[in-house]
């Protein structure tokens, strides 16, 4: 198939490889024309600019820094009224809802087909073609575009037809492993503060906070709360316990103040008869919604 | 071995069944006299007071709700001053640092042993005995209790000879699981208010925030943070667009909030070049640990 | 003068019939017209778009609503360039950093004059004329424009040429009341829960924290930390004290956590020696300016 | 008449010399020796222990340094076992409101009489007599105390007879004005990072936040939030600009993170029609108290 690509950063470049190695035939574009080069010396063509892309390639792919730069490629260059009638734009970057669901409009006032398709991995990841990639798009659109995905995913989680949900579940993975790294800082200082070195810590944390989410997921969508199997306020004490222990040494845990504060909100609330899992309810609530 | 057991909630309980069931000899005691007679029933011997368990046992294992509550029943109650010369006591609760330190200092003084073994597990985990254990105290006494604590662990992690480390670890863990709870409560809110199922989302994260601990834990205890696979702006922007997203909806983000700030630190730091595991310094530094 | 006027929410209207009172011809408009139906019967003129009042008056107020309605209202309905050359438009609402230095160039480009003239008071304030005018621009401009602005202002305070200066200290301003909301709000869910009615509290709050403001910014400003009329870590001690009253009765305080850890970064900055206004250079330094 | 003071820092000292400058008689003691015998240069006698203070005067006051001083040289001295019968204690320094409880029953219990006497006002304030005096306990002995209290306070607010509700309205007082400091941290470091001098904000500042308190307390108290002055979304719209501006600069403002999500949590309510004061009620529900 004729495939375009546009944006060859770490993970475009990997991407684009998988294709090629795919079999494909591959125009590229990049702002700066290094890694077009690159790309060249493995058979693909290169494209002087985005306009050209569309008006070339069946599917096109772009993986774009942020909105910004999606605004001035994709939509202030003309690109897509050039695009090919049925053509169709995978875009494998992680933007804003607001912007995926204007692309997603402004694709099809044009009779053209835009899937969201943000990936989750890092560069070697993708390099290896073991990337997680969430699609979402018109579904006869997704099916099309899926041997493609299948040249650098290791799974492919279907989100549906509005080309935002994969933007939101996307945004959501990322905020949790920033939430995850920011834990294993506090939870390293805390260690460190108190004689442990984060090593030990770490190595005991993969055995226990790992396949934790795998078991308090459910509990916490089926809103199965009772019995306790560890109740609220015991959460609650440790999570007390951890910070008085970084105070006495002077090391401040931010995260840790904002889960004491949620776990007064639940106690307040009345939830102390209920599993620790019922914490993540003050969040549903102070969004409105129902427990 | 004549064992002695202090406290019989539904943890406490389903360890003393594993060490009855190793063929020990048991003598317990509880405040509510009910789980004294279920485990009678198995064949355990019922105290009248703290101070006949620790009379009559070579190794006490006491698994008591808070310090408070290890006060007034081991400390107060002349418990060990009736206790065997060179008798150890076996501490599988979560207990404060200080309190650790305490009881350690206590029982050195007069010939006794102090180890504190906190337990990471709910309480069906420990009825199969397959909870995780962190053993800190001398070598010899906790080498002489390795095979009970075998009774009802599927892994004791050695966390040396100060026991107050095993809990330092224990509440990180505790932490971390909180942390992930409310990780997962804003994820599922920003999800919902955007139209996914938290259920959805949730079988995607399990695929990827899993084993990411795996993945991140070594980059931060070696300061591997060059190059940047995924570079720190990049990780603030995702989580700026969730922020957007969820505020888009009305759902309130706390530890989000958190992570913009903390990002913006690094940034300030003149961190944008490394990793987004860097992240996890902001702490390490507020807390004085050089980076 | 002949002074042209858009947008006539509450404070518009109120500010703009100062302007009429002060016996200047006033053209208005207003995206609703009951607004402006009312100011005519106080003897302005209606005009039928805003390029009309750009065209017709010699200095141009607006009160918009927001970012999104200036760009609508003022930059894409082509009023700039109906504007008379060296008119003066006089932008009195809070908008945006970024919007008020694109305003500011969009206006030298075609000969105009921009002030930026951001206010502080309630609708029942500008009706009374005693605002508090927040005052940027050219200084010819703002000269020009000053016995206008003090029709409807008690004090005018001039805030240099660059025009985006005075939107930072009208939004610094605004932050600061909303933290003083939120700080009444938890300190008076503090005294409930304690058993004080808040307004026992807010009573003597008025005689303290009041005149403190005027105390504490010139230690902050010339960086007085020492001696220590109240070191830090006494400070420190009573936000605890404090955190500690309320989670008896289960009451979070999210403000008083972020204090809790601000302190503790202060401590563990080495800060212990200093009066408690240096908790201020937590924030300064997290900013990466030099405390 | 016969007075004793324990704890003789730079509050103490300047209260006792007040004391002595009324013309009473006074013991005192302190843990180092020094600023007794400055005192006692200027007439004061010097006690050898806690004991003997509480043994020779009518009314002892103290200003000890926290819970644990007063722990050990109140409660663990003996002295309360050697007042005079009928002897009043009163306590001019913040402690924990659980202390001032467990105190005002240890004297009771004894026929003593416990005045929480918490003070606001700086050392120098405090040599100055215009201290501002929180004073609770049993109407008899406070009203006998007054003369005394007011030889060092320019205000007295009776506070009940309950004594640890004058500890609660200090503890809330000092949390305000930490809040204030790291207002004024967090506004200054917005300003100072977009080119604006903290001195030119915080002149503006003293002209508006400050008499802020006493527009918005009333409010907030008679839960007069209708008609909206400035609306609640209003308010947010401007806090998001601060923190959008501090962000373009890399600086972190924590505790406008705090009002961004207390802010969504009172839209989600459904509050978007109130003024902004009722921004305070976010914090009352949490607590369970009914707004």
């Amino acid at each position: 198939m004729k495939i375009g690509f546009i944006g060859l950063g770490h993970m475009g470049s990997a991407i684009a490889r998988n294709l090629l190695e795919g079999g494909h035939e591959l125009i590229a574009w990049n702002r700066s024309p290094e890694p077009v080069k690159a790309l060249a010396q493995a058979g693909a063509r290169a494209a002087e600019a985005p306009v050209d892309v569309f008006a070339a390639a069946e599917v096109v792919f772009s993986m774009l820094a942020d909105d910004a730069v999606v605004e001035s490629v994709v939509l202030n260059s003309g690109a897509l009224d050039a695009a090919k009638p049925g053509a169709i734009h995978v875009n494998v970057a992680t933007i804003s809802v607001a912007l995926a669901d204007r692309l997603e409009r402004l694709h099809r006032d044009r009779g053209l087909s835009y899937v969201a398709a943000p990936v989750l991995g890092r560069p070697d990841v993708a390099a290896a073609g073991n990337l997680i990639v969430l699609a979402a798009g018109e579904t006869v659109a997704v099916d099309r575009v899926r041997p493609l995905l299948a040249l650098f995913a290791r799974r492919i989680f279907p989100m549906g037809e509005q080309s935002s949900r994969a933007n939101v579940v996307k945004l959501a993975c990322n905020f949790a492993l920033a939430a995850m790294l920011e834990t294993l800082g506090e939870a390293g200082a805390l260690a460190a503060t108190n004689g442990v070195a984060p090593e030990t810590l770490f190595e005991v944390m993969t055995e226990t906070v790992f396949p934790a989410y795998k078991t308090y997921a459910p509990l916490i969508t089926e809103r199965r709360f009772r019995p306790a199997s560890f109740a609220l306020p015991l959460g609650f004490k440790d999570v007390r316990l951890a910070l008085q222990a970084a105070e006495a040494k002077h090391a401040a845990m931010p995260i840790a103040s904002v889960l004491h504060d949620q776990f007064l909100a639940a106690i307040a609330h009345g939830d102390s008869e209920l599993d620790w899992s019922a914490l993540s309810m003050v969040a549903f609530r102070a969004a409105g919604l129902a427990a």
